[in-house]
């Protein structure tokens, strides 16, 4: 079993890097904050033993050698960075029950046929730069390096600018890392443990997902003088589109789900007419073909609008992967492990992108969830039990064993 | 008649303080270019033998003896503050047409009896400094002295320290300066001229205007995991409103107004559903009572959108004026001169609040419209014709002998 206080103290202690007055994180991807990050998790690492590698994207590897270095090794891992408004738990977590894995086989003097290794993967959010999860696509060849180092943030920096200068861009070939399995433990973000009163969510498959940028074109003018039937007002075509994007994911309970979370106006003038609304649109769907029909009714809607109302209006699918399910052999090790264990279980279809995804398409991949308050994560008041964090850990520690072997 | 080409001469030279690179001019109120703009109109004040006098607020007035200097001097006058991005002629055009006003009666040595003067008004645009109309609104007692002072732009400096800085803080109680009558010549900013191909708008009166910030506070969760009939989406209830207020204003044609200019997400992160959404909104109409009508029907839809979402709605009126009707004798005077000069016409309602409706509250008060390209203005494109401004300029000249008397 591992030692909860100590990664609870863990968790506590990296949450100090980037702590909000509302007792969340703010640490965004390739921020000074983040380069901090990286630096105590990594240093964390060598204390217990592990060599680490980064690769050019920046992921960073760290190793605990088996007694068969030959065999690729058993990883976990996760993300460190955070959204804006970012708790304590998402992906840190993963990341940090990685670390107290190896501690807690360190103290034990357990020795695994294969390696195990304990990854984090940059730029998870997605939030400060796009596509998210990045650093486990690029590490699958879902985009390339280039497209990835071109990402520029609303200041127009770039990743690639951004890793260099926080020290984090690596030698290694994003990929050229073999993995024997991959598992990860997260927060489940959503309600559904805690509503059946569960501690922990073995999790089929992740939902699929469709991320767009709109942009509407009308004309700036004089909120004054300019009469209503002339206005070619940006936002007011734009606030149809936006409903649309909730009725479609209406229409298809229960896995359907569309979000618009980030808006940009200009020239955001209390007295002057938008000229021009930038909108996030955010489509999911467990089913494929139905996340498909989803996509197919918005660009349809979108088309509707324009020929309604005449302005230009733009839509560009800028991140998609499809739903996920995991492998049934990293399923079965973590329903084994929690069964093992006693722990009350169900599963947990996920709402949210993971590196596991990632991970899936290069080896068998598996994830465990446990409960966090309210279902609430991207918020500051994120929180979680020290006990469901130590019993995700407990279960991780031994369905790593299942595959690595002692 | 005046000097078309001498008035376009003079706002092409002050134009060129803070020109843009795209054709405008940016000369935010009490910078070193206002300061440079200031000095530039007072020296061709002075060159025109008129005597200057500065007021606390920095109005500047700009006087021509008549033959019976014990009356109250008939005064013409607008702004040369810009927007950021602003035109040429939006305000500037006032104060030239004032300028052009008095070369002529110069060249034409003719006495009227009453004085005249040219005013221009500190700080009308309410870009760099809220509220707008600050120069005109001080010296009619809209708002105190004390309260323009402490107006603070967005790195900290106050109206009153910049004021001093450019050395126009000056010595006159503003308000203690008699107005026989007051003229404003402006371009439109609205589309109403143009689409009508008439070259004078006699305007009968200003909109009032009501402005607001409305917050909708909702639940941040993750765009993914959270099932839709779970969400507290604050944008999404905000889309109504937004909408409503366009609904409102379309329900009371020809003058009401509704806008949503000015719109922040929070936290504003594609994955994250929006916790909180800040916008402004812009109500204006011509009739006081229909505009109070407009103000109980989004008070009235917002309670109700209160109840039916069980979202957190605060909405703050931040700016309010009421509608100004000019002053019969001075739109007669306008009217009449048009008439006399033999130029098309039509009346034109204002949209856009003036100085003039401030110097309405202590004078009869009239304004003169020409028209601009594609109505448009608080924007580098904003473009008018020379013929415009000289027949403007004409029927200013006409309109001010009329109330002067030669
Ligand atoms: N786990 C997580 O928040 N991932 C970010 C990608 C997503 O929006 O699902
Ligand atoms: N003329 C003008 O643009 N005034 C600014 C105040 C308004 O929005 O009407």
């Amino acid at each position: 079993r591992i030692n909860g206080d100590r990664l609870w103290a863990a968790l506590m202690e990296l949450a100090q890097i980037g702590a909000t007055a509302k007792g969340g994180v703010k640490r965004l991807a390739l921020t000074d904050l983040d380069k901090q990050g990286r630096d105590l998790v990594v240093g964390w690492g060598k204390q217990a033993g592990m060599s680490v590698t980064v690769d050019q994207i920046g992921n960073v590897f760290m190793r605990r050698d088996g007694t068969n270095n030959a065999l690729p090794p058993v990883m976990t891992g996760s993300h460190i960075d955070t959204q804006p408004t970012g708790g304590k738990f998402d992906g840190n977590y993963g990341v940090l029950a990685g670390l107290e894995v190896v501690r807690t086989l360190n103290d034990l003097k357990i020795k695994t046929e294969a390696p195990i290794e304990v990854a984090f993967w940059t730029n998870e959010e997605g939030s400060r730069f796009v596509p998210v999860m990045m650093g486990s696509g690029v590490f699958c060849g879902a985009f390339s390096l280039e497209t990835a180092y071109a990402a520029k943030d609303t200041e127009g920096k770039t990743v690639g600018e951004e890793l260099a200068r926080i020290g984090y861009k690596g030698e290694q070939v994003p990929g050229d890392h073999p993995i024997g399995a991959y598992f990860e433990t997260h927060i489940e973000q959503g309600p559904v443990l805690e509503d059946a009163d569960k501690v922990i969510g073995v999790v089929p498959a992740v939902m699929g997902l469709s991320w767009y940028d709109c942009v509407v074109t009308g004309m700036e003018a004089h909120a004054g003088p300019t009469p209503m039937g002339l206005r070619k007002d940006a936002l007011q075509v734009s606030t149809r589109i936006m409903q649309e994007v909730v009725a479609i994911a209406n229409r298809y309970p229960p896995y359907g789900r569309g979000t618009v979370g980030m808006v940009q106006v200009f020239p955001n003038s209390r007295n002057v007419i938008p000229g021009e609304v930038k909108f996030s649109i955010d489509l999911r769907n467990v089913n494929d073909e139905l996340l498909n029909t989803m996509h197919e009714e918005m660009l349809a809607f979108i088309d509707k609008t324009r020929s309604e109302t005449g302005l230009k209006i733009s839509i560009e699918r800028v991140s998609y992967y499809p739903p996920c399910p995991f492998h049934p052999e990293c399923v079965d090790a973590v329903r084994n492990a929690t069964a093992k264990l006693g722990y009350s279980t169900m599963d947990v279809v996920s709402g949210a992108g993971h590196d596991a995804i990632y991970a899936a398409r290069l080896a068998p991949a598996g994830m465990i969830f446990v409960p966090c308050k309210d279902g609430i994560s991207h918020n500051e008041i994120e929180d979680a039990k020290s006990e469901h964090l130590e019993a995700g850990c407990n279960v991780l520690l031994h369905a790593m064993l299942e595959r690595a072997r002692i």
